[in-house]
């Protein structure tokens, strides 16, 4: 936390054994405190010393937030509420009417939180919306445009306007369920409720002028989006666990032969001489030379991604070393070191960078430091450091993170790896969560729901039924974080379905192709906080107004006569111009909502409505994808590898619809922190009307840094078709 | 509590607010009590006021206690620890590699809990075994015959062999997941953990010979086993939810025309003037003339219950008086008493009383008082007797039954109703929990573990998609403690699958035939606390080893290879003597797990087995039933009405098998509490070998009191059919 200030602490005498009846409650003054463009924080009774954004090592960017327009404090101070109880703290934030609540992490079901209650707890995610999650962000974006987050490595519950107090001014009206039709079974309520099984809390506001601008500037304050090397934006490939480097190797080459396009390669535990738990020691029979292998990869252009959990393995070095830092519990009969201790993962760190990060590899795959609860070290475990075993659930794949990103940041090396635990504070770290589970649709949803809560997730393809499931699943992937194929049981290929190879292959090189599009997209995320993946909320403008459908009474299936909100939960925007609507495996036609403005097909430049629900049905072979108008889209020519930093290309501009519009380009080395010190441009693409009445493209280089782009082609695409 | 003993209380200056750093940690020593035969209690820190048993109104049977053979403490004692850390409590007990765990609740998936964590949390049950449950009572029993409760009203967290402590010296061998076929996703673990987020609580231990005379000592101190009245044991319909009183006179003349048995009929919301939140006050248009209507039920032989849920009106009556007792949040904007306190209690009970109680009706079903968290009040809510939301939340259902089976009491009347809430102590309760849930299979496996926590649970039948569903859901019912068809949303009739009719009204003949066999098992519960239905892993001499089935490795189905534990949950006992193995519709024929001993099958009295599982196809008019050797059934003719006090009736009692048997058949008036006084009989049926070969019935009255019966006539199925 930043510059934490100490409050009034109450000394009292109470019994630590026994009944603190005599002072149980207490009702605690707030004083908001604006630390930086509409971010504002309290500390409400007394923060631990342990929370999500220390863990993270958060440090905001001032600066970008100092340039935002200021804006009010977004709440009516005297509704917000904080109650110290039986020593834990109760807080209540206003809602209104037609508020629609979104984000509290990486959940998998539904987009809009309102009428549901979350208890936020670091876990695999279990088929359900509940808040046991990858990353269950205690922070959430209101539709009028503004965020809360709680900065508290606890499980928390929240209450999202399910509550109704009776001292409440604003009551539900109460109806009789026998007679009348309009009887609900979720009343109206007026607050976000939330239980921190704490003494205190850290407490941020960020206020904006939409649902866009608020998310931003949480983004900021959490040290600004990652922007990943531009390899890690191709695609990547996870091997069987059991592959030598020759396997490796091998299937490098098929892809290569069969060109598809591949930038890094995934070794799965398979690399490590004993897994679960681990010894983080290449195997000498599979990977007799490892530098040798992985200098090998990077002459053909690939990098290598390592596997890990953070479970310490009695047979590895590393072992005696880090056992003066473990906690009390073993997991999968290994040491689970206190990495809240910077001498642990000092040791650590050190085995990693001699052994692997400086022989060449590029990144890691942090695999189980989420759940499940029957995995992983118990909430009665203990630590050498005291942080309860709750906090460090709450912050363990925060901290790996963080130390892996560290070890790179040293070097100037950009990193880009995938976790499977994360939180709040995560924005900064160049991770992207994934899980075992396998439907494509919660896939998209979490895509959806990835976009509120500063996190990168994907929606890998492992393996599928059929042809066409493979080649749907791998259609949204490649408009995604990260374009991952995970093999890692299954051996499949893109080309283990021939019949929709074609469309594979399509598919992998358009989004080859966007590059110049997608990397721009992340330099925002990284600037400006506005995330690459954006659900249809956030959307400038968009109407929050919802659908409300009634439905039918039934014993079993809705006993209550829930009424059900329509959730835009498969369809999002990647960057401000592209709409991309997934079909999943036996569609044949699907709804896309289509926000204010004017909408035109990506393929086609063809106009397909306007502020209306169109449904499309493009065949197999597409994904059903739309541009806003005035919308430009940067292109390159297709490739099968990432262009390296000196390499120019040329650029195809695409423009849609028949408004003029703008977008901004940005390039650097593609490869280091650089970018940090200046070393990044700007290049403004413009199409404006001439007075002819036609469309004119136009590049403007904004400085004269790293750009990597050569002669650039106008294709006014909708005006094409005319 | 029973005497409660204050412990030292450790006067300790701390932070209200703050950090406990200076005192965060405590080993507590622990001292052992025996209170009864065979059970121990030990208080760890300091017991809340507020707990379990208390809520229930627990009044241990020490007397039969006392009568139980002596037992030795059942665990090593230097094995339990408890440790106070950060204001929790973090309790451990011993766990051998071979036992294994079952009970914690009402849960609806799985049987055995080795390897699995609960976090204990009354809540409608939602689809997974987590914990969250209608009753998820904090009692667990052994295969080595001992029985653990943690008598806290929090939400405690069980980790049952899930952990693994780094000092433990009985470690699981650490096996490289790679290579090793015998890697397991579980390591051995040699403890049951458990978090109570309190300053302390009540531990219980009991002893036993086996499981189930370990469940027996805690049905025992629970109170014993309600005992029901006869016609809690004949049928019941819940009509519908609008229905008004000549509706419902209709339905009951429309069961004696289609010949079906009834006694007791469900009133759904439709009786109350407003309901959702409730007024408690019958509604003039639909029941103009209550009492009157009451009374025209009772001279058909017909009892009433009554519908209704804890959240009082604005509308009702009773609003103003609870309003003192209300707590901070409403429910379905109704208030939420306060029923923690006995004047709140008094107030509620009066109007029922004078309305309800004394008109005529006979009990009561308590609606969601369980959950789910968005309806019910939060966490967050705060109560005018400063017991927390949680606690109230853990016993609210408790309370509730506690309010009308003590109303009944007092009037020398008893009760047999529905809840949807319970939790421990809830044995001498007389309330059978339901929910809304509606998997066949899963209603069974709730049965199964119903036997292990002192709770009784209904498998009810609402609607169904065909008439073979209806018949086999028919079928499990009918050997269930409530033989429940609810009808308040779908209107379905037991004939209303004219296909299935004969076979329907077959089976439900049977349950009425088994009445002295049922109730004479109710009777054991109460007097002795043997469960009525019974897990097969509470049979004497039952063989514990388990089969462990390998399965594939799955990228997304098995990604961790787990073995499946092979669970016995689609069967069990009802009473001593009759194993009762439901088919779902679907299935064609089913496997049987038949234990040590021979079984022979009910309808014929051949020999099917004898520790072995067989496979029966009974085709679709039967439930596979079967008797152990010797087993004895007494039974009588079939009825439509269970019988009044003082109508005699002949008994068929039937044998099977080749070996002499014994059963203690038991009656009393069936309505009064009078047989706790005394007034009440068990006969001894007794079968043994003639010096002949052949077998001879005696019965043998054991004492004089009321006994119903009249001719016995012996039947000696398996050798009649030789």
């Amino acid at each position: 936390v930043i510059n934490k200030k100490p409050l009034i602490q109450l000394l009292l005498i109470t019994f630590a054994f026994g009944c603190a009846q005599t002072e149980h409650e207490r009702s605690l003054s707030l004083t908001w405190e604006e630390k930086a463009g509409g971010v504002w924080r309290c500390e409400i009774g007394t923060e631990e010393e342990f929370d999500l954004l220390d863990a993270a090592g958060v440090q905001p960017k001032f600066d970008a937030l100092q340039k935002k327009p200021a804006v009010n404090f977004p709440l009516d101070k005297s509704l917000i509420n904080a109650t110290w109880l039986n020593g834990k703290l109760y807080l209540r934030f206003p809602l209104d009417d037609d508020e629609q609540i979104y984000g509290l992490g990486l959940q998998f079901k539904d987009v809009n939180r309102r009428g549901k209650v979350y208890q936020l707890h670091v876990d695999h995610y279990g088929g359900k919306d509940n808040g046991r999650t990858h990353a269950p962000a205690p922070f959430y974006v209101s539709s009028k445009g503004y965020g809360v987050l709680i900065n508290s490595a606890r499980y928390i519950t929240v209450y999202v306007g399910t509550t109704v107090r009776i001292d409440s001014p604003n009551q539900p009206e109460v109806r009789d369920r026998n007679t009348d039709k309009n009887w609900t079974s979720r009343p109206k309520s007026d607050a976000v409720e939330i239980l921190v099984p704490a003494q205190g809390a850290e407490v941020l506001v960020f206020g904006g002028e939409s649902p866009l601008d608020a998310v931003s500037r949480y983004n900021l304050y959490c040290g600004g989006g990652s922007l990943p090397p531009k390899w890690g934006l191709g695609f990547t490939y996870r091997t069987h666990r059991l592959h030598s480097d020759r396997d490796v190797i091998a299937e490098v080459k098929a892809f290569d032969e069969n060109q598809f396009p591949l930038d890094f390669i995934g070794l799965e535990p398979g690399w490590q001489s004993a897994s679960y738990p681990c010894t983080y020691e290449w195997d000498s029979g599979r990977f007799p030379q490892p530098e040798k292998f992985v200098q090998e990869l990077l002459q053909m252009n690939v990098r290598t991604n390592l596997w890990l959990n953070p479970y310490v393995s009695p047979k590895a070095s590393l072992y005696e070393k880090l056992l003066p830092f473990a906690g009390s519990h073993s997991v999968w009969t290994g040491i689970v070191p206190d990495y809240s201790i910077s001498e642990a993962q000092r040791i650590f760190m050190q085995h990693f960078e001699k052994h692997q990060l400086d022989i060449g590899v590029s990144g890691v795959k942090i695999d189980e430091a989420d759940g499940y609860d029957h995995w992983l070290w118990p909430d009665v475990a203990t630590f050498p450091s005291a942080v309860d075993a709750e906090q460090l659930r709450q912050t363990y794949g925060l901290i790996l993170q963080r130390m892996f990103a560290e070890s790179y940041r040293k070097r100037n090396i950009r990193t880009f790896g995938l976790t499977r635990a994360s939180n709040a504070g995560a924005a900064h770290l160049p991770f992207v969560i994934y899980n075992d589970s396998y439907s494509h649709e919660d896939f998209i949803t979490a895509l959806v729901n990835s976009s509120f809560n500063g996190i990168l997730w994907t929606p890998e393809v492992r393996s599928s039924e059929t042809g066409e499931e493979w080649l749907r699943r791998m259609q949204s992937v490649c408009f995604s974080p990260m374009a991952m194929i995970n093999a890692w049981a299954s051996g499949t290929r893109p080309w283990s379905f021939p019949e929709v190879y074609d469309a594979v292959k399509a598919v992998a090189n358009l989004r080859m192709r966007l590059l110049p599009y997608i990397y721009s997209t992340f330099a925002e995320y990284h600037f400006r906080g506005t995330p690459p993946i954006r659900a249809i909320a956030l959307i400038e403008n968009f109407d929050q107004s919802e659908v409300v459908e009634q439905n039918n009474l039934d014993d079993t299936k809705n006993p209550y006569e829930e009424a059900v909100r329509k959730d835009i939960k498969d369809q999002f925007m990647l960057g401000d111009n592209l709409l991309v609507a997934p079909m999943f495996s036996g569609q044949k036609s699907r709804k896309v909502i289509l926000p204010s403005g004017k909408w035109f097909d990506f393929y086609t430049g063809n106009f397909v409505g306007e502020r209306e629900i169109i449904e499309v049905s493009p065949g197999i072979e597409k994904i059903p994808l739309f541009v806003r108008d005035g919308g430009i889209i940067p292109m390159i020519p297709s490739r099968l590898h990432t262009p390296k930093n000196g390499e120019i290309l040329p650029l195809e501009i695409r423009h849609y619809g028949k408004s003029p519009g703008k977008f901004l380009l940005y390039d650097d080395d593609g490869e280091t922190y650089d970018y940090e010190s200046g070393a990044h441009s700007w290049t403004e693409l413009t199409v404006v009307s001439t007075p002819e009445g036609d469309l004119r493209g136009e590049v403007k280089r904004l400085d004269n840094n790293i750009y990597n782009y050569g002669k650039a082609e106008w294709v006014f695409r909708t005006e094409a078709e005319r």
